[in-house]
């Protein structure tokens, strides 16, 4: 299973996208291994979180703002405006790639985990994600 | 090769977990290819680091608590105490999975690289760790 | 596919090592999957960042510098000098692993997307990294 799947345009924040991202997509009947989803993107993350709270994603977002702040003046490449920096180092601390074991044709993860999407720009457009089934040995 | 491993319980701080999480692993006889382990947690990290020096292992969790304060004033979600928001955030800047190369049968890593848990929180509970194993090609 | 290669001392610095670490890599023909690249190191990172702009690679490690300062008073383990423990936590916020989806025999990334070295000691050796191809389903 190959599959590139387009995420909506999403406002500045942290977003849960798990189902979105896997709604459609069609594992093997009954496989075991593990689904590789990447982010095409340089200026956004992709990484597992917390599913319930809503609060943890404005508190995680609230954070980067923080540690990365927007027209930080040491920052050189600002053409883009003041967002697109930060959003670079926001990519790299998040990450862009999630590793997710798929149990007999199923994402499964643990109870409280979820795909999310950190969007650190303010005027983002949709998002790439690029999909790779890795079957299990065995 | 598909398997969930319980690690004990620890202290807040940084472990390695390396033995504790590969020990009980029967990976394929003689097979190349790469161990998955993801940690089914949003409140801890699992990730490559140092696995000789302790200190190491300290400055990170001291390292950890300065950049992510435990009762930080922004944070909203503090029902579950002062180092619960802390938590999810270190558990993104460390990650929760590892990809580990295996050769012949055995995992292979860096001279000096250890698999570590980074336990956020002052009273975790046991942790688990799912893995797959994937077989290379050829 | 498996293989090590190794990347040419740098200086401190973020380098976009795209090229140097897959000029030679022989992925089989016409093959999907993913290309699994490990580096063998704890005081470094791996990771995918912008691959056009030199100031966005000057930015990044100003930040990391700015975050995890050299000789920063609260760290013990200073024995290999001012920046030594920096660069382990370098390490795990840029992580050392990197994924990348394969596609007829090539890697096929995002149009901004390199890997990148991210280099924090002052005076480093050449740097490892272990490549596995995982082919995909089907």
């Amino acid at each position: 299973m190959i599959q590139d799947v387009t995420l909506s345009a999403k406002p500045r924040g942290v977003h849960l996208v798990h189902h979105e991202l896997l709604a459609g997509v069609d594992l093997p009947f009954e496989a075991n291994g593990v689904l590789h989803a990447l982010l095409l993107h340089t200026s956004a993350g992709l990484c597992l979180t917390e599913n319930a709270s809503p609060e943890v994603r404005l508190d995680l977002d609230t954070w980067f703002k923080d540690a990365v702040p927007d027209g930080w003046p040491a920052f050189r490449h600002t053409l883009e405006g003041p967002d697109d920096m930060p959003a670079h180092v926001v990519s790299i601390l998040a990450g862009v790639s999630v590793m997710l074991p798929v149990r007999r044709g199923r994402v499964t993860l643990g109870t409280w985990q979820g795909v999310t999407l950190v969007e650190p720009r303010d005027h983002a457009s949709a998002r790439t994600v690029r999909l790779t089934f890795l079957r299990a040995d065995g």
